[in-house]
């Protein structure tokens, strides 16, 4: 059995039919629904599960980048990472283009050092964009609002 | 403005920082939670992000081999798919082996039938395993449990 090669350190999630296209899809006890879109025989159940990757994407640098802040002593409030993602349209339709926009909010956030923090997660920490970037161009911006 | 080139294709997810490491996702109007682990400075109130990856995986192919199934008139009554995946040590982390395992429930179904629709899935529908098949070496097995 493959399962008996398994160590401590794999990570697993799985997916079970519940009817149609919807599945239930599962990450350590936590349930999480995906359904195809309605052109492709889905009911709106949950997202496509194609989209999980751009969100795993947005996690993974958004936790980069508020760790690397936090390191670095800078007062952030508030972090929203946004990835918009276009695909080539031949099977099997991977994305070709990826753009993540990193809206920051905070007191007297340095720019240089934000922008070192998405370097460092973009070039060095984020699996998803390494995995990712092997067929998607990345490009990304930061936008920083300053509370006084 | 870069969100002005996005076309009608664009699809998109975001993150938003709750507290600590927790952030909230968003796709489509649906919300999923997202935490570090524990040794990462989180507290369980979402699963890792870089999991999503493989939850997409899981959701895209066991959609791909649901409807080739249903179009090869196969009576499959239930489907799981499991993924697990193991990344390298180094940063950043990306998988490099990931195995996905397929569990069908129906009456008579075609072992051989079910082989192609696991090797359409993965050569030429499923994105995500596309994608991640550039770092992670991925490797498949099928069970079939049939009802009488």
């Amino acid at each position: 059995m493959a399962t008996d090669k398994k160590t401590a350190d794999t990570e697993s999630a799985s997916v079970s039919l519940a009817k149609g296209m919807h599945f239930v899809g599962e990450i350590d006890g936590f349930s999480i629904d995906t359904d195809a879109k309605e052109e492709a025989g889905g009911v709106g159940a949950g997202p496509d599960p194609v989209r999980f990757l751009l969100l795993g994407l947005a996690g993974c640098t958004a936790m980069d980048v508020i760790s690397i802040l936090r390191k670095k002593r800078q007062e952030v409030v508030g972090l929203e990472v946004e990835v918009h993602g276009s695909r080539v349209d031949e099977h099997p339709k991977v994305y070709e283009q990826i753009e993540v926009i990193y809206r920051v909010e905070g007191k007297g956030v340095d720019a240089k050092a934000l922008e070192r923090a998405i370097e460092l997660s973009e070039t060095r920490y984020c699996p998803v964009m390494a995995m990712v970037s092997k067929t998607a161009k990345i490009v990304s911006r930061y936008e920083i609002e300053q509370e006084s």
